[in-house]
């Protein structure tokens, strides 16, 4: 069994939030055992939630109790995230109080299961006769997926053959009403996800009936059957426009679109069905070339939560959910799976270290939905366009899909780290951990060592027990302009191709040292970016910055640096839970000029004074009350 | 009597057309009797419109025919609005056919009115017993308002008594209702108008109580009586958030807003009321300072129509809505009425000849609502925070409230040109015309002949009957870097205050020769309107400039023009109808670098070419199909 054992320190200061505070806190919120604000994501009457009352409609549905149910139509796959971080979280680290409340959960679930197989409060409770009928809005499958996902990793966690067995006796009842066949539903839902699901429990269960079932989902997608009978948004919301083979840019609702090419991504890599990697492969770049923020975030507008068209990247405006990150790491590393192209790590890293860390509060209890570039609080609280951009992060969500979310995908971050294909192994990201992995006639041990993120110096550590030759890539990120790497202290002319380095040899005890370019960076949007235009972004290392009220002052769009000014770098321990800070020197034009007018003949009446400006990481903005935000910084050329 | 008649080329070109087109096809359309699209303005199910029955409406509450209330709450205004563009055209040249017309729907009005002079088609038909029980939404009083506008510009172009008891009849009725007394109501209507009308009724009549009635309506608002039980929508979308005397910001729907203020400065003006005009000034300046775009368009945001903050004006986002500019020349007129202040003159002109006339097209059938600064068509068609944003104009409304308004001002543009206060007469506007004034002791004939707005050159001869000294106040406008003025062929050192140039004297043939700076200039806005910072906008004359994609290509924000770059001017003949055009050389950045990445490390990749740059004038945009349209220019700092 190939196992990763994560043992990073900035890392693992989220794992332990996660397994001290999100996961109690969640599940004290899933069971209305709380008193939170529930922060409504938009002024938007039609929101129901003011409470979670996820648990009581499992209660309900399994007939433990009478009444209601309560919530969002898609509110069941709270719980199943939660199950699924919790799965992980016992699979690092046994815990009995925690296993037995997700083994509680397990029963409970398994006992809202109808006889044959169905699975969905909402439906169980309200509205039986409607099952399957509203397959647009209905989230059926959708939940299910989420269930199959907890589901697969719950049973690789601590081994309950129940939720195994619940998992596919749901899987089989989907199986028995969808399909080609007549006499099934020709359809499919409206938000992806159980096809990801099903992928999953096909590579568990070698199951080829789930793979084909997923593909069905996959296939009959877009094309026309009786799944999209509604006219109330368009089909492109749902990536229900075209067959998935024919759509080459990234349209709708962003979440569902990294979710459908997740799944695509998945079952061109079990098949190898080089249509299906070749609308992988358009989609990725109608995201990544033309429709991604520079912090990873996608999802350009509120309206739809939705991609708009390319290079339209509003700073301000934009909804680049959390989910919508979450679902692009997952859909970048079924890439890598499938193709050995550093470019998918390269994302993979961005909207890990920025988007998706900036989704949560340094402590690991407010959650972002909406993960802006800009903010300026009067501009939110006062324009309605702006009303879903927060300033700060909320305690929890009227649609709670992001907090969970987060926690699964950062409870098993160390799945993320590698790759293994037969006798190649890839290392996808820096994190500090120990792998084990089954190659050829041997176990090869890996070692990582490093002050990633902040420090470039990467130790691996190899031991390989067997004689075959092993190919190891290691991935060098595109941000890194010039790298070092060694083994055994001796510099080699390492092979490198699309990203990673490549060593190939019969590895004993062996030692690399990788070290990376940790320069502070300037970066510069595509000029049909017109947002960006005129103006830079600094990363360094994985990290996008941003500028902060707190440290700036007020009107952070004042500020301008010149090209050539050089950056300063320094470690803040106490700073933010400890960041690495850049400044540089910079002008800030002054604002109090109303007796010039608001429209004048020149502008060099415009004043500016030399001003120090500083930086922060982006995922760790908004930790210090409501406040100014800006990623991209206005570029001053001097005459 | 005073009566200016408007000999001008450019403002009779639009006269022409109001009368040969506008009314024509508007009154065609108020009577479904033509085929017409009627362009949503806004993807919104709740509105209703798909053709006008305003008119039909009359008659069904006239007892001409049965049938039920159909479209807007607020449509007879329509109608009232079309009767007073159609007043100004017949006060201007009688046309038999249209007055029979004009006279008709004047019978068909007093046929509309109850009894009691009640006049609301929507709630005579459809809720008889919730008149006035719904104040913040039913439009009565508003309608109200219109009616009285357009019934004294009737009574007063061609002596239509039945028009002029109408109104009464309906004024009377509401002072019947409404006031501080015991047993009346004590509210206002939630979209101010009423004020005006009755402001415009006492200065024909001479009947205090109207004036009462006015002030009633101005001071009742925003305190607390029983006007707006409803919590739908802010209190300052309605003004009603503060006692008017206490309001120093310009809050809520726009078009609401500038309409109070030109009651209010109404009032003022009549009254003297101090503490009333500094209000006035108070929200002019949060305006004019600080909540305006340079084409005088106003209202920041599509969500409630409405202001937002100060400096915050988005230039693709905004709503500048018709109506809200030709309130703000009425708002502007009336400042003009109050104090000696070219100011006012300056926004009245900037807002007539920008956003005003760019409402309608050359053909004179075609409006638009909103007043972009900037528009790609592809980002309105697919963000639907655009959506209300279109690229040409419609050919009529769901809303129709613009057209009209659009018509009544343009109608009489006339009347905007002088304001006489005793012995003191001041020209505010560069329009060829011919006034003739009762002042003191004799008439002043006073004309003006001029090239503008595409020649600065403008002759003023006088011709005073009279023996007594008048003081003739003439605006040079603030964008005339320098002037020259000459009397009778004679520089003089004249008195200069406040934006005009004084000359007092007793005049008898004498003329004066104001010779103004046109050449093109360049505008930056306030450092704090952050999308327009690094900036400029071109205007000449009284016109402000923008890019069209018919003369400059796609993606206008890739132009940019070096600081020190002259400008060219041309008069183009057969260009837009004839207007001159702006040249200067500048860049376009090349957008066809996708290789290069989304983000990119140096921005020295950025290649750009040398290309000749055109402007046209603002209210010219959008005459030539779906086209890129944008305002505000990158400068280059050449390093």
């Amino acid at each position: 069994m190939n196992k990763v054992e994560l043992r990073d320190r900035f890392f693992n200061r989220y794992k332990g939030l996660i397994r001290t505070e999100m996961i109690p806190y969640q599940w004290k919120v899933l069971n209305d055992e709380i008193d939170i604000t529930i922060e409504r994501e938009r002024n938007d009457d039609s929101i129901p939630n003011e409470k979670s009352h996820v648990i009581e409609n499992f209660r309900i549905a399994a007939g433990r109790k009478k009444g209601n149910h309560y919530g969002w139509v898609f509110q069941d796959s709270d719980l199943y995230k939660w199950l699924e971080a919790a799965a992980y979280t016992l699979r690092e680290k046994m815990d009995e109080e925690l296993k037995c409340l997700a083994d509680d959960v397990v029963d409970l679930i398994s006992e809202a299961q109808e006889e044959n197989g169905y699975l969905d409060t909402y439906f169980t409770i309200e509205e039986p006769d409607q099952k399957y009928k509203r397959l647009w809005e209905s989230h059926e499958l959708y939940c299910a997926g989420h269930f199959i996902e907890a589901a697969v990793a719950y049973y690789e966690a601590v081994g309950n053959q129940k939720v195994l067995k619940t998992a596919c006796k749901l899987a089989d009842h989907i199986d028995s009403v969808f399909g080609d066949e007549d006499g099934k539903i020709h359809g499919y839902d409206g938000h992806e996800e159980v096809e990801i699901g099903l992928m999953r429990l096909y590579r568990l269960t070698q199951n080829e009936r789930y793979l084909k079932l997923a593909r069905y989902f996959l296939f009959v997608r877009g094309t026309d059957c009786d799944a999209m009978n509604s006219k109330h948004l368009p089909l492109a919301y749902y990536q229900a426009h075209l067959p998935v083979l024919e759509q080459d840019t990234a349209e709708g609702h962003a979440v569902r679109l990294v979710y459908l090419c997740t799944a695509m991504a998945d079952a061109a890599c079990e098949t190898g069905d080089e249509k299906l990697l070749s609308a992988c492969r358009r989609l990725w770049k109608s995201i990544v070339n033309r429709r991604m923020y520079i912090t990873g975030g996608i999802g350009s507008t509120v309206s739809g939560e939705a991609f708009t068209l390319d290079y339209d990247l509003p700073n301000d405006t934009m909804y680049c959910e959390t989910c919508a990150s979450v679902g692009l790491v997952f859909f970048a590393y079924r890439m890598l799976m499938t193709e050995e192209k550093g470019e998918y790590g390269d994302v993979m890293e961005r909207v890990l270290y920025n988007t998706v860390l900036g989704g949560v509060a340094l402590d690991g209890k407010h959650f972002f939905y909406v993960n802006p570039l800009e903010v300026v609080p009067g501009k939110s609280s006062k324009d309605p366009l702006k009303s879903h951009v927060k300033c700060v992060r909320p305690q929890w969500l009227g649609c709670a899909c992001c907090p969970p979310n987060l926690a699964r995908l950062l409870a098993s971050v160390e799945q993320y780290v590698f790759v293994q294909k037969k006798n190649k192994l890839f290392v996808n990201l820096f994190v500090e951990c120990k792998g084990s992995f089954e190659i050829e006639d041997g176990i090869l041990e890996i070692e990582l060592k490093t002050g990633y993120p902040w420090d470039g110096c990467v130790e691996i550590k190899l031991n390989y027990s067997g004689t075959a030759s092993v190919c190891l890539g290691i991935r060098v990120p595109s941000w890194s302009d010039t790298f070092d790497a060694e083994i055994n202290h001796e510099s080699t002319a390492f092979e490198t191709k699309d990203g990673f380095i490549y060593i190939n040899q019969v590895f004993k005890e062996d030692t690399i040292h990788l070290k990376l370019d940790m320069g502070a960076k300037r970066w510069y949007a595509h000029p049909m970016v017109e947002n960006d235009l005129g103006k830079f972004a600094v990363t360094r290392g994985p990290f996008v910055y941003c500028l902060e009220e707190a440290d700036n002052g007020k009107n952070l769009h004042l500020l301008s640096v010149e090209k050539q000014e050089p950056f300063e770098y320094e470690f803040e321990e106490t700073l933010l839970g400890g960041v690495g800070i850049i400044t540089a020197s910079g002008w800030k034009a002054e604002a109090d000029q109303e007796e010039e007018g608001l429209y004048r003949k020149s502008d060099s009446a415009v004043k500016k004074v030399k001003t120090k400006i500083k930086w922060i990481p982006y995922y760790s903005w908004a930790n210090r009350g409501e406040n100014e935000m800006r990623v991209w910084v206005r570029e001053d050329n001097l005459c």
